[in-house]
């Protein structure tokens, strides 16, 4: 890291779970002083600006955004208000880092990302998984040419616990909320994607059958390059967050498939167990620490934060496509979905 | 083994290189007299009849047949030979064992399932996995309910060297050549499939396109009892020959995944390497032999062998299918592909 | 295999449990006919002749080995045997397979040796493990220079039952019954040994203190060319048999691992589990095969089998140099441990 | 961590490599106040400064230690320095984390950890690998029950790269500077060690017997409650930073094997390779900070801090008797070593 002593001002928009994790991550960035902390729980936000050693708190966001003091906005409110405050942030001259995604829905999304390039800010988006340290290795290994041509993507996620009933109502559907991460690994892995085939089921709850969504989808993408690809989606996991992606190319493949929380191993009565990773926030600790690491040291170097708006704005437009294959039963080319 | 002292005398038409192995196998279960070798190649059938210490060799495959000293035909020919052995022998009355498939067509297929039927001949098809101790491990932890409610099936099978060109003209293609392996294991492990869909490239070799094949596939199934899967085929591997399958439920996965030859694995310069398996023959030695004890063992204690006609007759419908899904570029429904 | 058509008599003596794998193993190379099979047992002798497809059955193995159709003789007798069977075999000219070891006494073992060497008769002692396709590779690995200069050698065995007490008392002790294999290894992969050192404490049963034995020991192990080992070996597991050899190089290593007897892992609830091997049978059924082709083989063409019966003493010798270490408490020479 | 308010001062004893990454730990935590940065060389003091956001940075160690603002000394300078370091800080009443050992000579030992008990300080030594997650995971395992009575200890330990020439004459030997953390395993996981044997070569380079140091060894240990143990220690790896640790008892065995730094395989030419740890800032970072936050922890809930002062004596004791053993060639009892 740098050795530059400049520092910047930081407001930080949500003090729930993932508010915290983010704070505490910000707060140990020598170069970043958190300001203000913002959370409509007035407890929360307070909590928030202790974790951070931060200035003030406060339960109005628009008060964070606008404080002279603050250079760059971390959003980490729920899905619904990202747009908005990135807009808001954007507006007043402010860098942001946001959670994914700026919007559930495309002409949102567009309208925003047209805002942001207009107003000439740098913004990153959460898409996390970049930045764990397994996946920039794949990426590496790929972009040296050590693959050959790639052939194959092939990605599978399980979480381990399905969501809350009322997350699911918002949460944008199973293809929008949740495959998404590997919608957007295989943009980030082996390129943009020409054409989807989706099929879901409910296997896991009834309850999502009852928010019209679906619990479990198995997903065919044909990429521009002529890759070919399959995606295997559900919302439970009776062995633990099962989280495997690979890449297999003309001279060799790549498999990143984390297993084990510690590197121990139980052995006993003709079984073994390890220490499985539970959740998101367990498997992605440090792609969470990275990805913010990353956009102070791209604001601090001037240079354009990384994935930005139009990786939103794409891997939006890919699960849009799924989401519409599955409810269309038929294939959808990418490029014809439109705002 | 039981300790019956009953031996029975076994044609065997083919001694190529997979005839040869099967001979050995034959040869080596002491119930069985080998009594003839036939291939049209008298050298080969010589040979075969050497290995075999059996008692004489022809180059006359219905000579073998109608030997009435041969209680049990074994056919390791090219496939599309095995349809009329097959008839030959049951209406000749004797048991068969036969390399899959009985033919590529659906029509011949169902002609000779008829005779068989008729004959009331035993009579079992190779799909060999089907006795990998691996995947019969996996049936067994799937019909003790361990897993709990199926959900999801997920193959990939890539072999390592592309077949020579003037196999793949007749080999039936992709699909019924390659992937049928994986949609018999879909069949074995799950149970029935409703509907498939399959998008094809080509990637690997352009001999593939000559020969209006693919190398490189990816398929989504529908199983009838709602689980939903993925396949991912491709006709070459850099690393060595890469099988994997997995079976997910509610309670639990079963994943077989032979990555390793031998327990060995060398390590130096920050890498390391297992011995890999090269090839089918090598992966599924145990397998090839054993699906010829059982067939053995089932004529002896006068049981139906299995995997039999019908297990061959709904795997090659299914195969059916994933083709003409690839062909016809639209989802098929199983029960919609008949002869 | 050869396609040579000479076939040449053997007589098989023991026809127990390991009696009878070794017999099926027989029966299945086609340039043996097994002529007669010994055992005290009437009842043991005609089942172990029915399995071979013998001419016949005795009770009286000098009978079986006096038989002029007998042109090699296997040992799978009790221990205390070898030696007698061994010698009256090579006497009457007749090549010698034998289950290890030759004795558990060094006299007997260098008197016996000394025999067969005037004998000039091909003599194969059963130190399996040799014929492992791990260990095989391992082996080549090594002798190819891969490895650079050997630096450590490092082996692990844990029997998963201990062994019934009867057999305790007539086994040698834990150093001459069951580390013997890895201090055999250790000759056959990294070279002699010159010094060793014991540790043994009893923490399994009570019945092997009561044997005047040890269940548990650790060894230290200083080979000619400078290379250091250690050996820990235990009578129990409550895991499954656990068996794991390494040797690391200047260059590299390679680790002997048999994790897994199919390539199957079940997982559910965090853990995850394999099929583990449940003992040597099951581990090494594939070595126990080879050792007597590569017997059959090296007798068909006029070559000295191996391991012989001088690797035979030199193992002996080392694993009463651990004993001794063990009960004298002190470091001992290999090359001090004379008959 | 609690959200208690209270921060407290702290000085750093050093700013090299390991220095910096303390001090970013320190910083990062947030009821840390890092007032001031000693190294003799003021840049790096003045770095170590800028990192820390201290107050100031001194070139003398005892201005530091006397500082009112000053609650707790974090010593990061060469072993030579640790116990005058230690002395000084307890003596002004000062609280201290320190990088083991204490000194290289149990007189000196014992002598400031006499002056510690004296002042009634805390002290905690920075034997790291206790707070990995996946040792503290072993630990839980083996003090519920889940082994039953324990056995066996196994360790092995490569550094990738030998450790420079200068350091080596100061480094106190292979078995005190290196095998130590195994012992401190021992003694952490399974309890004390009763008596030990020691060989040792040089097989690496030749200038660590120049050094009159050996650069390989191999260990037994015998624990007081019966169980046996081995010990590998090599000081170089040409695959990677090679740390492995099993404990194994009646009832079940837990490996500590991190064979992986990132969940990346690559394959290609039937080999494959994972990301290896290339050496112990690596492999151990999260312990590194761990046992950091866990200092702070302690002292802020007013508990003992562990491992303290009897840990690091008791640690060398047994690394002197490992070192006298080899020397003196003979099992050495730890008792037997007094200072």
């Amino acid at each position: 890291m740098a050795d530059d002593q400049r520092t910047f001002g930081v407001a930080v928009l949500g003090a729930g779970r993932m508010g915290l994790t983010h704070i505490r991550t910000l707060a140990g960035i020598r170069s970043v002083h958190v300001v203000v902390v913002a959370d409509p729980d007035p407890a929360a936000a307070e909590r928030g600006r202790g974790v951070a050693r931060a200035d003030r708190a406060t339960t109005d966001a628009f008060d964070a955004i606008r404080d002279p003091a603050v250079e760059a906005v971390a959003i980490v409110t729920p899905t619904s208000t990202h747009a908005v405050y990135i807009e808001a942030a954007v507006t007043a001259g402010k860098a942001v880092w946001s959670e994914k995604p700026i919007a559930l829905d495309l002409v949102e999304t567009t309208r925003v990302v047209e805002s942001i390039r207009r107003s000439g800010q740098p913004v990153q988006l959460g898409f996390m998984r970049r930045y764990d340290p397994g996946y920039l290795r794949a990426k590496e290994r790929i972009e040296s040419g050590e693959l050959g041509r790639i052939e194959t993507f092939r990605a599978l996620s399980r979480d381990t616990y399905p969501p809350p009933l009322d997350f699911l109502r918002t949460s944008g559907g199973l293809f929008l909320d949740m495959a998404v991460h590997d919608l957007d690994l295989a943009r980030f892995l082996v390129g943009e994607v020409e054409e989807v085939q989706a099929w879901g089921a409910n296997l896991v709850d009834d309850r999502f059958a009852q928010a019209a969504d679906i619990d479990t989808a198995v997903t065919l993408l044909r990429f521009r390059d002529g890759a070919l690809g399959t995606v295997e989606t559900a919302r439970h996991s009776a062995w633990g967050y099962d989280i495997r992606t690979e890449v297999a190319g003309a001279e060799g493949k790549v498999v990143i498939e984390a297993g084990q929380k510690t590197p121990l191993t139980f052995s006993r009565r003709f079984g073994y167990e390890g220490d499985h990773f539970e959740n998101f926030p367990d498997r992605f600790a440090v792609a969470f620490q990275r990805e913010l690491e990353a956009f102070v040291a791209a604001i601090l170097a001037g240079e354009t934060p990384t994935p930005g708006p139009m990786d939103a704005l794409e891997t939006l437009r890919l699960a849009v496509a799924v989401t519409r294959s599955w409810s269309e039963q038929r294939p959808i080319r990418v490029a014809d979905v439109q705002a």
